[in-house]
């Protein structure tokens, strides 16, 4: 086993299954006869129950089975041969999809940034850079909400990378395989349904916040939705048993399940935080959502590394290092009480 | 409903959802913490289950959820630029997956077959007619079993596409997406170990045979299996929660539930196949499998099709046309024996 | 030397140079400075004649180098990745192009064809194969004019052609490698001007018709012109010093060149028939082009291979052949003379 | 026109057409019927004079048509789907390419280089960022020699950069399009023969020293010889006369009439450079090719504009810029005195 039962994890937010709830409605449904591919009774539903959610009956809506696989079809449907995206350098898919962007023929042009976010500034030097047709031709602005290191989009920030790509002929995409945690932050001042009006396009992730497998593909820009299923198709992102996500999805957002998912994780990771910034520690970043990045001594990543799974994210300076701590929907309390008391305990014996 | 109650549908082998086991391993070992991209226990102890009864610990198995991404990747890993497959004018890579094998670059060579199976003559005559750098360069075959009209390769035929691949620099790829119903077959004369050493790649298809979704990549050849987890990643396959995809595959093999589901699903079909072959109707082809592909005149056709769902295949001549059949795990035998009823009942009725 | 002084060539027309005019228009204009990439002002010469030519000034004209580059940037520049290209199975993009179009990403439809040529009967079989998104979809139509086999389009065969495709979501493109020879063709009713109006975009060939290379790209439909040089920049089509294309072109179409070269061609093809036929050989197809395909007893063919290069086309039966004969602007009237010559001499001797 | 009379451009190396003894060796090679695509004698011919002049008789040579051609042909020959290469910022496959290494499939992971120039150190950062299958794998490493920016490697750069490749499992790729500047360059410590030695595949640049089109690329690494006119004809790079090439390329190499050619045209870079270094004026970089970047007050660039046309290269700070000098094989010694007199004009009014 390579997390023994004396080991608690920390180190993502798919550790574990789904929630129970999913289960059970799997196997309520699991008799039904269906058609296959997601044209099913559960997909339409999820579907709607979304729609709804969004105040929006016109959005289109599909579910695949991950995030690399969403990226992937939604940038490549959208842009032309020499058409390219623009993303953070710590965008997901900048370097952590093995090159998924590239292998669709479009280039990721990088803005450094130093919270995760984009700003129409850096995507403006981009632009400023791509004159000619000896260039490629930014067409997609790729931001993740929250961030891959936990940062989150207020309402202000969104608009305003609305209002420039539309001012530049740039389209907008977001990337929420986190979505849940970031709408469910304290920082947070929009709507799921608010949100979708800024962007023309974005997924909104189930795998990181309850579900087994899925996310859902939201088309909000109508020139964008044309013979979506052909690029799916294409892509092997057709599940035959396509039920599988209708049944999930539905299940994740009737009543609100899958922000009170969110809200847990969100509570876990503050929980920690707290007593981190307590005991006098500091973060590489600030965050209100399910990812934190404290920073601690060399020795003392060692010591809680022995009863807890982490990744260690950076070297900060020859003596300390900032590690991840990632919190989810199935994170229990004891545990995160487990880690705040063997890290109290540390302290004190020093 | 698309669907309604009092339609029965033979239209695929994926109309509901996965076999109990399975449903049940999923509970079991929800709470589970596990690494992520099937780095988990569950998908380890898969691999080992299936490399035991492959007879070959060396065997590297790959777990991904769908049978036109598994082509796609396993195809698009073997083969350089310029280099392309063969398949039959009826294999699935070559109509029914949109593209898929050309998106990655790659020209699908066709064989025009009757019985859905490819020969060495077939394959030579691609051979013969790429000659030089003009032309691409055919480097895999790829064939279906069983077929994707029912039919299944015998082992000497298997042998045989063998023996010319290896004396022509050629790979040999299986889509096994229903090779339990083949491997079940009356007339298969092969275990899955023998089939298993006949080729260089295969896969085993899951989705329709109880599984809720996954397919299992097996490599057998040394040379392709270098780095094979960065293909799977590129292209959106390695799932986060693959966990998944391991404890299906574990509950599938363990005490040969696969076998017995394929043969409940031939034996349905066959009892359809018996008493239409009674009742003096035609097939399309000849099938040992859980496809079949009997003639009807139209009128049947459409009498049949009041309480039973099911594709009609082809135009057979003005009157007549022959229809698909598809049996599952799922099939309920009282389902068999009403279509049964009902048909003879309008045969009678003539 | 591997055609050495004793053997004369009717392998292809691209066995000489260039026509002096275009070595001289070089040489003249040498030592003038030009920006590159196609912006000079021999290129925009080349395009203003070439515009007026087909009396349409909003024609968008690029020069290219080759056949297989200006189908792949074309073709590609045009479909959507699900989308694909329909052709004749004898076209140059289905065997002759070494996966070209696949590389980019498109799969091509083959239909069938006697006389190389496309009709929308064959056209609207591939249409009725391809129903929803498990299948590509067809939204460009491929021909060329000549053929691969000589033959060439009436004008009423292009409009039932360009009628078909307006009705039915297609576009048409024309490859012109051999354009010159079907437009001097005395079977041919059309003028370039006629033809142009006829298709969405097309190619003008240079290469077979007296350039040192060069395609001239010219795109009617205004919806294919967007930045159609990001296209030729991608795929490696800009040439720094575009100069030599455009004075190339300029030359070729300044004071009717390009036609007088086609005409010879398709002189000396008709001489070679006229006396071939009366000798009471037959031919595999009629053509009134720069190719042709007498059929002669093999014992024949081997004599005539002695003094003569040429391509052995395909088999007929046992005792005879089919060769491919292609004439040229360069094609000297002594040389067919001479095949004649010997031609008459060995029928003689038999 | 768009470079009047009374404007000298030394805006790049590739204003003017070709040195007159290669356009007298096309005229005078005209009529000799050859073998088309690269087949033909005078290509055999200039393969055998650089083989000859690389010391090495294994070497395979083959002549496209330019640049980005070149590079995207080897790059996506060499690179597996989910491998990458590597480059600097500056690096034309970075930004000036439109994204072609990516339209084959291929992430371009880039170093931050102030010269130009990639170092192990570099190259070492890459490699630690890439550590598992959720990443690209990077395989081959591209440099410029000279570089985009006219620096140049020493010996024992490359040696560095070939002894860290092999010993960390990467290949070394040139791009020459600028090599005869480079080893022209009084900088230069090694021979064609040398560098060849030091890469495993590289590429002579003919456009920008003298010919009217065409690079040579050189494999020397046997692994990567496999099969390379599959490759060129699959991307457009194979020309139906190829015999143009081979022309031109016998003709440059003949009597070292590309090494006098870079000899001018940096002699010319040199008489400009002192000048303005004797004038006091500064450089963006210290450059010994044929491509400087003098510093210069904005007024004093817009009077320098007047009589002479020059790419700005970018803003150095509010009242001054760095400008591109390109010299080449056919700048005249005339042009050059004329600008320096109106800068020593232009001073003095000062």
């Amino acid at each position: 086993m390579k997390n023994n039962t004396m080991v608690y994890s920390f180190k993502n937010d798919y550790s574990e299954g789904a929630h129970p709830n999913i289960l059970k409605a799997m196997m309520d449904t699991n008799g039904q006869q269906q058609d296959g591919y997601g044209e099913d009774d559960y997909s339409q539903e999820a579907v709607t129950i979304l729609q709804d959610m969004l105040q929006n009956k016109n959005a289109d809506i599909h579910l695949v089975s991950g995030g690399t696989q969403a990226n992937l079809i939604v940038i490549s449907s959208i842009l032309r041969p020499y058409e390219s995206v623009i993303a953070a350098n710590t965008g997901h898919i900048n370097v952590h999809e093995t090159g998924a962007i590239e292998a669709t023929g479009h280039k990721v042009n990088v803005v450094d940034s130093q919270d995760g976010k984009l700003t129409p500034e850096g995507i403006k030097e981009v632009l400023d850079a791509h004159t000619d047709e000896h260039m490629v031709k930014p067409r997609l602005v790729y931001i993740s909400n929250s961030t891959e290191i936990g940062t989150i989009y207020k309402k202000n920030e969104l608009q305003a990378l609305q209002s420039f790509c539309k001012s530049h002929h740039l389209l907008l995409y977001l990337d929420g395989a986190r979505l849940g945690s970031a709408l469910c932050s304290e920082e947070n001042d929009m709507s799921l349904a608010e949100l979708s009006k800024l962007v023309d396009v974005f997924y909104i992730g189930g795998t990181k916040n309850g579900a087994l497998l899925g996310e859902a593909i939201v088309i909000l820009n109508d020139e964008l939705k044309k013979n979506f299923r052909f690029h799916l198709k294409q892509r092997g992102a057709l599940l035959a048993k396509g039920r599988v996500l209708g049944v999930l999805f539905a299940e994740l957002f009737r009543d609100d399940l899958f922000f009170d998912l969110a809200k847990h994780a969100n509570a876990m990771a503050s929980k920690l935080s707290d007593t981190i910034k307590e005991l006098g520690f500091h973060f590489l970043i600030s965050s209100t959502t399910n990812q934190i990045f404290p920073i601690f001594p060399n020795e003392i990543i060692e010591q809680l590394n022995e009863k807890h799974a982490f990744y260690i994210w950076c070297q900060i300076d020859d003596k300390s290092s900032a590690i991840r701590l990632v919190t989810s929907w199935a994170t229990k309390e004891e545990a995160v009480e487990g880690f705040i008391n063997e890290l109290k305990k540390i302290v004190l014996q020093k």
